[in-house]
């Protein structure tokens, strides 16, 4: 068996202890899968002296983790620190510039900078590889990058942060409010105490960017993809979802449209009894449309120290193997520059829950707003006057407020955008409409 | 960009002109990303002037497909001739000791011959790679190969024939008897003239042993695996199952257990409001569970001439790219001989379809005949009287036969096998009983 191929790994935290565990665990199974042994020689993190769950004094430890990525004994640095900036960043490009293969779970650092750190890994012939920091457990990057190399996108989208879905799981199954579901999913967790990072869309947007590099050959470009949180979700929308027969989950979406790449992150309607409307809790999934294979679906733990140090080892043996790939499938100088579709292009079916008065005329005003857009309606639905406005009655008189709930037929967000625009305008509405995309799958 | 990769395509069936479409479509494209061009150079088939779905005439034709296995112009063998002996058998065996590479679809050959075949490739150093044999365009085998290699697996299951699920699924939405969905699924061109193959089970086995070769490191056992088909399955048992809260799907199953390796193909209830039962038609999953990933899924499209010619391109692929792995993960000096674990040990919880005479006295035989067997009930519920069995009255008579529907705690099939007998010998029962297995998820 030829040498060991030597790692230094650099953050301890959860996934870094889970990954010490897992060399533990099954260190000779996989030097047998592998052909060669995988072996940790030096480790470095923030604080030393620090508890965790997994036995660091097997190893070297190294104060600088630029340090430990240019260290002449290793050949693949392991980088699970996290962070877009400052020294992850500059441990990795210390690593490529130095000839070592870079595995990471470091999803900002790539959306931000990938093409940047890939051309160096190109620049090296090394790798730069990074299942773990798209969802988990979840093997979607060497699938696109492998497996289903032969066919030509259309699109891939997915339920990609397990806090969101979470959140959404629990108000759809007990009928909690958004603010209760959070307050929940940080008391066990899965929410940090600054939850905006999750919840405002922002981690599946940089998993998105990394997606759409692969699925469509482009270079990342985190800053032009459409973001929108799960904040304004009401348990009055998941209720309603359900009567239409959805369920709402937030979606990362990237699609190849006449107008170029759609990049877009936003709570999404999906039709019930499909597997990704029975994606629950803290589960992801990510769907992959090639012209070829028709549609693939893959589910799992989108985040946690065990699947996330399975998608990291994956990556290792894969080094073990000898195998080095581009890190998005294609040269970097045959990536194209990314060509964004203006969201007002957006062709889809929507979901409207308006909160109006409940007068004669009021309905026909909104009909009329819409007529104007061409916006036609598969179905209107006016459900039960609400009682959960400040200062509106308690329901007792039946001309207070009442939720009207539309889906409408195909269009474009830019009509939707100018009819609400002008409904906001003639005053029949007492609160800010909600507006829901509806995916077709 | 170096030389082309050049393959010889035997077998010019459906998956074989996909695979030449795909080529045709996408060839610029896969050789950015592949970083060579993939060419085809000879194909060959049993009759050269039949009519088909692409293009041949730029190809060298040649007649014997084990010449072309061996044709020195050639560094790659694509088999899609299917079948488990005689030419195709003989055809792999030449490519790989001639020193080609082979891809192949042809999962009967593999579940067969597998391990002698790994030997061979390995013999020579070259690939046998067969993503296309297992489940269509799903790329379990890549997944299970080399993502998760990290893990240790404990269970292989999902749903490998789309013509089985097919009939199911029309059996559940339409309330269709078996023999009338069948017939519906070979007008739709799903099922052959002969079924038995498929709704037999005997697919889904082929499959499943390449399976548990993968996931556990073992020699494949087809003749070994405990096979059972769909053609006892009743309206009357999707329709309890529906009441119960389950889906009724035919499973490959290949689980490590204390008394050895059970493989099993069988029709099993999964769970309502999971991605597996969520699984309809002709489409096809597979789950992996792993120590540390926990629980992957992927679903898709299981058959037809895109998706398989799609994963046979992954395959071919990897060779550009120059990725060469052990068929089975593993050396195959390292599989090691498969440890069966007898049918009767299989642990899990059953639902029986007691079709019994209306008198005094029957529950309670039966529950006697149970308990001695120390099998709990967790739910027991009584039917309608039957009025579709011959020779008994058609309902207006109180008395008639009426199915009793019973749901076991965790049991064994020995005890299952022990209960039923005895209950079949109290003459009770005025019809085969019926007995499904309930998959745990």
């Amino acid at each position: 068996m030829p040498d060991s191929l030597k790692l230094g790994l650099a953050g301890l935290g959860t996934v870094g202890a889970g990954v010490l565990r897992l060399i533990d665990a099954h260190g000779g199974e996989i030097a047998g899968r592998a052909g060669r042994r995988v072996e940790v020689v030096a480790v470095s993190a923030r604080d030393r002296s620090k508890k965790r769950d997994a036995v660091i004094e097997n190893y070297r430890w190294v104060d600088d983790p630029i340090a430990l990525a240019q260290d002449p004994e290793i050949e693949v640095f392991v980088e699970l620190m996290g962070g877009e900036e400052g020294i992850p960043k500059e441990a990795v490009e210390a690593a490529l510039k130095a000839g070592k293969h870079v595995v990471t779970a470091n999803k900002a650092l790539l959306a931000h900078h990938g093409v940047a750190l890939a051309r160096l890994a190109e620049a090296s012939n090394v790798a730069l590889n990074f299942e773990a920091a798209v969802a988990g457990g979840i093997p979607i990057v060497k699938v696109m990058r492998e497996s289903l190399q032969g066919n030509d996108f259309s699109r891939v989208y997915g339920i990609l942060n397990g806090t969101c879905n979470y959140i959404l799981t629990l108000m759809q199954e007990e009928g909690t409010s958004f603010d209760d579901a959070l307050k929940d999913a940080q008391a066990k967790g899965f929410a940090e105490a600054d939850p905006t990072f999750d919840i405002g869309g922002f981690d599946t947007a940089h998993k998105l960017a990394l997606l759409t590099s692969l699925a469509f050959g482009v270079e990342t470009a985190f800053d032009q993809i459409y973001v929108e949180g799960i904040e304004r979700i009401a348990a009055a929308d998941i209720e309603a979802a359900d009567g239409l027969g959805y369920r709402l989950k937030l979606l990362g979406v990237a699609a190849a449209t006449e107008h170029g790449i759609e990049q877009r992150v936003h709570p999404a309607m999906v039709p019930k009894h499909t597997p990704i409307a029975e994606t629950f809790g803290a589960q992801n999934c990510v769907v992959v449309e090639g012209d070829f294979v028709e549609d693939v679906m893959l589910s799992g733990q989108g985040a946690g120290a065990g699947p996330t140090a399975s998608a990291v080892m994956g990556d290792i043996i894969e080094l073990a193997r000898g195998h080095v790939l581009a890190p998005f499938a294609t040269k970097v100088a045959d990536l194209k520059p990314y060509p964004q579709a203006a969201m007002g292009t957006h062709a889809g079916s929507y979901y409207l829950r308006l909160t109006v008065h409940d007068q004669t005329g009021v309905i026909a005003g909104i009909a009329t707003r819409m007529a104007e857009q061409d916006i036609s309606l598969e179905s209107i639905v006016q459900h039960r006057p609400r009682t959960d406005i400040p200062g509106v009655d308690d329901g007792e008189e039946p001309t207070g407020p009442v939720d009207v709930v539309m889906i409408t037929h195909e269009t474009t967000e830019g009509a939707i955008q100018k009819a609400l625009a002008a409904i906001e305008g003639d005053g029949h509405v007492v609160a800010k409409p909600q507006m829901i995309r509806i995916e077709s799958l």
